[in-house]
């Protein structure tokens, strides 16, 4: 049987919130595969502000997306075919597989899933890179301590929910800023959040002088802008800003608004630090197994976003991101 | 004899730059000092950008100047009467007299100077609170490592080019950035800077690339803004950025610039870190000690910009900071 491999690919670089002109489908027979080589069919397609920046041709962490290739996509899929000995017929696996219908592989950066452990959106989720980068940049880069305050803003997103609650499980009194009064109340009500703010309606400044009289002393933030100028001000002595992303300004079309008040890390004596998930790649299975006891435990709980559209709806799904429409990991689940 | 005590007090905040009518100026009868207390008869007053935040009402690392109250600053005077045992008369005495002419204190913060050592000016310099920001700011939060490439802005001034000079004896390629060719070539012709930067008339992001092609390890911010903003785009991988000043911002009328390229941070892994001197205390004599070895072995030159005048003439001399026009350290000498 021939498959058709259904794919997105970028067409342009965009300015300012990726447009539908940004985007080409094109299908594509997919191929023979070789020795030590697989086919899987994508099922689950990670969505991810991180998205936006791979799609800029500017120095980053990664290589960009180039004009014309696949669009780049974490995604958990099943294997069809195969003449790998470690990736057998009917397994489940993860890899950078792109928005696309089926990838070939040969099994380097592909993990496989058990699909008894969580479903496949929660392992995109907590249990994927989003947990992942919750857990180190907290832990790591945030190095929190009980009874110290922590804020993390975009807190009901896939990272910052997790964040937020690893924050909470370490003996934290936790804040959570979100959009919205149903994520706030979320936050409180669900995830064991001590406090949340709604960006959209309070004052984040003043809510925070009343809920962290003492200061922050450890800022994960994935927002930027004018949140992280707001939390800048009330930063306690020593404090620890975890740059995890900066998602209001990845579509900016003017230039980035840089952190006006960030002065205050000299007043409080404070540092801010950015970090890349795969720097980590030697410890995710410490992470994983982390994150994985604290589901089984309840101590932290997934919420995942799954949205079940096609190859051609991801451009849609993407924008859900930046519309903040989502709540907990947004995963694009394709038709089997 | 009964003392007259001229005194330069603040009379508003500032908006940009400080203006004549910020200032007031009064005559006071000197007190008698009580048991306990000596009277210092102030010589030398030390010219700081921070000077300029301390006349701001906004919250700090250390409480404003009160509107009316004498102008705070250090300086270094001699003893003229005494009730001390620890300060007799003809001891040269620094502390934070404020800029008048007699001061009264009881000791507290007050350090012996000693003249056979280097002059009272290289003592407000690279023996003060200067070469004290610059030893502690580039080593305990710069951290270099011989072999990496040190980046200082702010490279001329009394803070810049010592972190440089320790930079250099640290075994680290050097990169001074400052205004004008005068000051350029004095950083690399007399202070062995390995290049300089003219930010007047040079790109000074272009010039980083060509200079620090394998970026920048460590970069010592005195300056801040557009300064801070080219430097950021050049941060090598664990890159360490000092945030010991911003004197491109203080007398900002608009919000202050923040690093729109803050996100490099991420992209690089790297921290951008504040930090108050004071915090050192404990452990001034230490950064003392060294700098005065690498004085004495001509490791660390000191370079002093003294000018003989009045208090009444403070004010004009603290404008030389802002308009850049000091080399090394700017002391106002009173007349004895």
């Amino acid at each position: 049987m021939q498959l058709i491999n259904r794919q997105c690919r970028l067409a342009a670089r965009p300015v300012g919130l990726p447009q539908p002109s940004d985007w080409t489908f094109a299908d594509e027979a997919v191929a023979d595969i070789g020795d030590g080589e697989f086919l899987v069919a994508v099922e689950y397609v990670s969505i991810d502000p991180a998205m936006r920046g791979w799609m800029n041709a500017a120095r980053s962490y990664i290589p960009p997306v180039e004009i014309g290739a696949v669009m780049r996509a974490a995604a958990i899929g099943r294997v069809e075919r195969s003449n790998h000995p470690d990736f057998p017929v009917g397994d489940h696996v993860s890899g950078a597989f792109g928005v696309q219908r089926y990838a070939v592989s040969d099994g380097r950066g592909v993990t496989k899933v058990d699909l008894d452990l969580a479903s496949p959106a929660a392992h995109l989720g907590v249990l994927g890179l989003s947990g992942l980068t919750a857990y180190f940049g907290l832990l790591d880069i945030g190095k929190p301590r009980p009874g110290q305050t922590v804020v993390v803003s975009g807190a009901a997103g896939a990272v910052g929910s997790i964040a937020g609650q690893i924050a909470r499980v370490h003996g934290c009194r936790t804040i959570g800023i979100a959009g919205g009064k149903a994520k706030c109340d979320w936050l409180v009500g669900d995830l064991g959040f001590d406090a949340a703010i709604d960006y959209k309606t309070e004052d984040v400044r003043r809510r925070l002088r009343d809920l962290a009289p003492d200061g922050v002393d450890v800022f994960f933030d994935n927002v930027g802008g004018d949140i992280l100028d707001a939390v800048l001000v009330r930063l306690a002595t020593h404090a620890r800003v975890v740059i995890s992303g900066a998602i209001s300004q990845y579509n900016a079309t003017e230039p980035v608004k840089g952190p006006a008040n960030y002065l205050q890390l000299l007043v409080a004596r404070a540092s801010m630090t950015g970090f890349v998930i795969f720097d980590y790649a030697k410890r995710y299975a410490e992470g994983i197994d982390k994150l994985s006891e604290w589901l089984g435990s309840g101590d932290v709980r997934s919420q995942e976003d799954v949205v079940e559209a096609t190859i051609d709806d991801f451009p849609d799904v993407l924008l859900r991101l930046f519309r903040g429409e989502n709540t907990g990991k947004l995963v694009l689940a394709l038709p089997r």
